[in-house]
């Protein structure tokens, strides 16, 4: 006996029963397709990654001490990781301490679950213009209302974040404050300390989400908003460093929000898992972590420089890009008139895909922006991809309806 | 320049200002001395995990694969682990497919998800009288209301469920059909038949938690709620029978709840650790699994034989205890008048640790049971534990109130 009549859509809680998938999932399923060169995803290049390192980890971690390895453990973390991870900190300026750090699954279930903590329904969240569109999602499943402050190259505008924050204090502001996704581009230190001093005028929480900022291969290390006031909740990974297939991330903030985030990861997963924490602190122990740093940072560069000159060799009249620092991606804003998913459409004609940057906004209705991804390609096929690109392009001026004259 | 009044707690989203740390995990602070033998935590026996086959089963995947096993991966879950899955709920009597199978982080996780995304606040969720503790928490979390059905060492009465799903359909019922968290016992097959039948009639979900079916060293399988109604949502999970520190859990459903949750699954967590699901499945590859799950049997059997036989030597009068056919746990009503928290504090003073029973109640005031476990403790340990526990409750028995005589 079946219930095929039942209808699970009324059944869904609010916020969930909407869920559209997010619209990059969708796009990455003809992205993946192996006939096509994709720039659309976040992927870090694979050849980096420290395989032997991280078997040979994984080996000594089971064969020194496996039952624990593989044993259920602690929720806030494998205690020296956690204590690699306060050091690795305060080199960037951020004092943490093991009251103030968790591990978590990756920094989406940090961003994920500081929004379950502090965020209920109808709740005002800041975003950037435009943002990480995986932050939106877990806004939206949140059922928070969420407003984009005005933001240009160098981040958030800092009138525009006063103009909102007189308004109404949101719960906090989400913002990405090197090389940002999808924009690629970095707040100078004017910028970060005016953000910081309008958010502590307004009594505003900030929450920063910090996965590249180890990836500069231009410029000056800055420092994170993390390191110029204490209160600041900061979220970072090995997903762009060390592996992504670990799913390791960390969350370091006031303690108090600290100590709410364990208790709802406690019920969310009862903890990360313990042989990958193990592995990578083991990995830590004798691994040359700044020396890989140093080969990423090189590899990330020339290809960002790579996809940089073949843009200005390629491109039509009428777009433009970023010129970011360091990071994975750079965002272009296309001529006037053309939409992303117009261009996208074309662009997999000739076999190249990239991601249309509407999703990266909290607004409707912005189709003028594409996300290229420069880290998971070698420099020959991005080249080869932005010369199809650029034809690409051509193709849809040239099918577009001419604007009539207008008088 | 600090902030050191800013008011954590009135910026925390209603159900997360207001969340204790569980009980458990306090208590459990206590138990995880090194000087006091517990049996408090619901942990398998680390010396038979498979260390050396894990060992040799990641050492493949990242020498053949590396690159792909340290790389970001679907949400869904890695392919050949997902169809391992699939044929093995097969053999429990389970029709499922790929489009109704998620991997998750553990089976907490899957517990998690389906509550976003099917309970909103103030909606009703029906469980067993008592429950698992944490999906106590989980529901408290969502800030569901929480109704216990009258239960047996049978399980759920039926006539008791029917009572209640005449008076209002909940979003689902929650059950641990075999050797159960924190009872240890098992729904017979009249009485799933029953349950399964009556939600059918009042069109009620069921959500099934089965982390220890395949443990059973006593008696006949019986198949799962799962088994005998496509409708029901299933979670399974390695971490009884592999390991616990991979965190691999999966979630079979109706395939519109398996795809909601996949979509709040993306957004919680992106996915489960590529690594350790590719380990997990090239160890199944050529690792005696049924093998395995007969020495877990054997092992568990006799500890939980070795357990009861000392209670029946050490435990006073008015004790009463559940005999088991499976699982990790045993559950015990004390005498008449004795509260497991003045027992857990004497048991403590003889270096005994176990988990106080109220924590388990959806009820308040029910402080006349405590949860053993015996999968963690060799049988002579557990002997002298029992014996120990034996001596405290007789010391609370001594120190007691006399009952005035009345009347």
């Amino acid at each position: 006996m079946t219930r095929s009549t039942l209808d699970f859509a009324t059944r869904f809680a609010p916020g969930y029963g909407t869920l559209k998938p997010s619209a990059v999932r969708e796009i990455l399923k003809v992205a993946d397709r192996p006939d096509i060169l994709s720039f659309a995803g976040g992927l870090p290049a694979p050849e980096l990654f420290p395989v032997e390192a991280m078997a040979r980890a994984h080996e000594e971690v089971l064969i020194q001490d496996g039952t624990r390895a593989l044993q259920y453990s602690t929720t806030e973390g494998h205690p020296a990781l956690r204590e690699w991870l306060v050091a690795r900190l305060a080199r960037r300026g951020i004092q943490s301490d093991l009251s103030r750090l968790l591990v978590t699954s990756g920094s989406q279930q940090g961003l994920d679950l500081i929004t379950r903590v502090l965020v209920g329904p109808g709740d005002l969240v800041l975003v950037e213009d435009p943002t990480y569109l995986a932050a939106l999602q877990v806004f939206e499943g949140a059922r928070a209302r969420v407003a984009s402050v005005a933001s240009d190259d160098e981040g958030i505008l800092p009138d525009a974040l006063e103009a909102a924050l007189r308004k109404e204090r949101p719960k906090f502001l989400y913002v990405v404050t090197d090389f940002s996704n999808p924009r690629g581009t970095s707040y100078p230190l004017a910028r970060r300390r005016a953000i910081v001093e309008l958010c502590r005028r307004y009594d505003t929480l900030i929450l920063e989400d910090d996965p590249y900022g180890e990836l500069r291969f231009r410029g000056t290390h800055l420092p994170p908003l993390a390191a110029l006031d204490e209160n600041v909740m900061y979220l970072g990974t090995f997903s762009k460093t060390l592996a992504p297939g670990l799913r390791i991330g960390w969350l370091h903030g006031p303690a108090p929000v600290v100590r709410a985030v364990t208790i709802a990861k406690q019920a969310a997963d009862l903890h990360s898992g313990t042989l990958s924490q193990r592995a990578a602190s083991k990995l830590l122990e004798t691994f040359d972590y700044d020396a890989h740093m140093q080969t990423l940072i090189r590899v990330y560069g020339a290809r960002c420089d790579a996809m940089l000159g073949a843009l200005d060799q390629h491109m039509p009249e009428g777009a433009r890009w970023t010129r970011p620092e360091g990071g994975l991606f750079l965002w272009m804003a296309l001529p006037d008139g053309m939409k992303d998913e117009t261009l996208f459409h074309e662009a997999v004609k000739r076999k190249v895909a990239f991601v249309p940057g509407s999703p990266f906004f909290a607004r409707p209705n912005c189709h003028g922006h594409l996300r290229l991804n420069f880290s998971n390609r070698a420099e020959a096929a991005i080249v080869s991809g932005m010369a199809s690109l650029g034809e690409a392009m051509r193709e849809v001026q040239k099918n577009a309806p001419r604007p009539s004259a207008v008088g």
